[in-house]
């Protein structure tokens, strides 16, 4: 890909700049010698759930830049499974108490928050002070405020953050990019993206339990609809409007169970979203003035497929989402290449989040939004 | 395909049974002897513009069970130019003075309304009052009322009644119809469908002129996304919420440019239907359970395309979707099979775009709709 060679581009670039600045103030010392380029971030999980077991530990298998250095977890069970699968030393694992002496491990450059949403704004402060860069799940938290909440420590620390955004490091995703931004089918004119599943599971899992959620279909898929809607145009929105739709508040009884909502986009581009619990859908439609995209399936973890109305298939050989992710994040860190989730993307979500509930609150009435370019990554 | 063995199957039940009683009350004296089910329906076109002119004409010349017997229109110059093109003789030639006398002319089975859409009732009831068969153009008519009123006028004048729906008689939307009743995928959770394009022709053109179309994109798009959510679920929406989005004002100076709407099914089925005279789009998706199908083209003249999630295209031989529908409508008024696109049906599409304008001006709130199964036709 293209993309690739670019990115090797500016980090010539970066290095003679701002490289060395940018990650000596963090005070972790990384060089930018041929030889030290070739380092791996050493990555801790944060919440060993089937998240981290099923994706994120197996994508840092095969990670070119990070590793699997440490855990951190609740569950003594899980430090000696851990340990023994993947080769951590004992030095290397923390449970939630003594999680901030983290601090003062040198093998440990980053934190990846993946506990329930309701702690994610704790834990990655708490990363922050203890000087780690952070990687927190998405959704980045349960309100605007935390989000900020957030940003701020990173920033005060002066580490990197970025947000479990895999979609934007995947190249399905890049390519509906691409396509926004070169035109090759003229401007984009209408996007419609559908987020869900039918959850059939323990009706008290995490995420359908709002003290741990923040919310339900919404928070969970939703926020990959908003995503997609976004860089399916290449804009923030202008306002956005939103209905809930319940059928089983018996099983649903705490968080919502489906949600549509409606984008207003710069020069009457149009942004229609269906997120839900209670119905699979995983679908990304770009309508351009003359050809159109799609992904079908576009939030999972792949493979994923698309097609263009010119007959062609979007097709990119197989690779695990959470490691290009991973990997984009600790070359963000090491050569100074773009974030391609930084936190103000997961702000800039969760804004939305919260002008949908107050939509929904208010009877469906059209929320205003005042985003500026707030967390839109142009190379 | 099973269905055309299905209906021969109904035909030959009809006869014995209501097909008599029924055709013999409008006093055209078809009779089901196996001489007589040849005949073919003569059909007056009223209206002669292009779609007229580019598909109903056409689709006749290759119709089984109706031919291109008259027309009727109010340019001089179509008549010479229709009469030798067509082989139409001199006194089946009407223009919208003297069409009244239409109702002497035996040639003339079924009149078919394709005028502006204000227009519909008055001509539809002149039709139904010279004693033809009526085929309204969608959108059948410019309000509830006027819907009434035509149905009225053909159940007083015996007469039967179908609106220019194609896509009920189009063998893509028939399987469409049948996973959802058959359920191989379980049943439908979800339901999208997407209708528009980009208007760039003269600003004055009807369908941009309220007086005389009576709406925007919702009128002319719209109904077939309305159409697509209902055979999609196989249900009447429950209640519909809708969103209007403006961005050339100066060129949509009179109408809706792109409407977005959401259907509240019965059990929680959610519909998702956006609308546009300023964005193109022609697609269904439908989600079910364990599975999903999508028509992309849907509503367009064809060849359409589909496929399910089980990686099968949808496909069929492509024919006219105006012949198959005006051959539907013949059957039903020779054979008494099944009206595929009855008055009902257009009338409560009426009632749902009323709703839908209703929502808007009252800033997207709900409306609740009491349809029950008006306009289902079930086989």
């Amino acid at each position: 890909m293209k993309k690739i060679s670019r990115r090797s581009f500016n980090t010539k670039l970066s290095q003679g700049i701002a490289g060395t600045a940018i990650i000596g103030s963090v005070g972790l010392g990384y060089g930018f010698s041929p030889r030290k380029e070739k380092k791996k971030l050493g990555i801790a999980l944060v919440g060993l759930g089937s998240y981290s077991g099923g994706q994120l530990a197996p994508g840092l298998q095969d990670a070119e830049h990070c590793y699997l250095a440490g855990i951190v977890t609740g569950t003594p069970a899980k430090e000696k499974e851990w340990m023994a699968k993947y080769n951590i030393p004992k030095k290397n694992v923390y449970n939630y108490e003594n999680f901030d002496s983290i601090a003062k491990n040198p093998d440990i450059d980053i934190v990846y928050v993946v506990l329930p949403n309701s702690m994610h704004a704790e834990f990655c402060i708490r990363a922050a002070k203890a000087g780690k860069h952070v990687i927190c799940e998405k959704p980045m938290a349960v309100s605007v405020a935390e989000c900020d909440a957030i940003i701020n420590a990173c920033n005060e620390a002066g580490v990197k953050l970025s947000v479990g955004y895999r979609m934007q490091s995947d190249p399905y995703t890049n390519e509906i990019k691409r396509l926004v931004k070169e035109k090759p089918y003229g401007s984009v004119r209408y996007v419609s993206s559908d987020a869900g599943y039918i959850s059939r599971g323990n009706p008290d899992q995490w995420r359908l339990n709002h003290a741990l959620s923040g919310g339900g279909a919404l928070m969970n898929m939703g926020v990959y609809s908003i995503q997609s809607n976004i860089y399916g145009t290449g804009q923030n929105p202008v306002s956005v409007s939103a209905q809930e739709f319940s059928s089983k508040p018996e099983y649903f009884k705490d968080t919502d169970e489906t949600i549509t909502a409606q984008m207003e986009f710069p020069e009457g581009v149009v942004g229609n979203l269906f997120t839900s619990h209670n119905a699979n859908a995983n679908r990304l439609f770009v309508s351009f003035e003359k050809g159109w995209a799609e992904l079908n399936p576009c939030h999972s973890y792949g493979p994923l497929s698309g097609r263009t109305s010119n007959g062609k298939e979007i097709k990119f050989p197989h690779q695990s989402q959470q490691k290009l992710q991973m990997d984009d994040f600790a070359k963000h860190i090491m050569l100074g290449t773009t974030n391609y989730a930084p936190g103000e993307m997961g702000k800039r979500d969760m804004i939305i989040v919260e002008a949908i509930y107050r939509s929904i609150k208010e009877g469906g009435k059209r929320i205003p939004l005042d985003l500026g370019d707030m967390g839109i990554v142009r190379e």
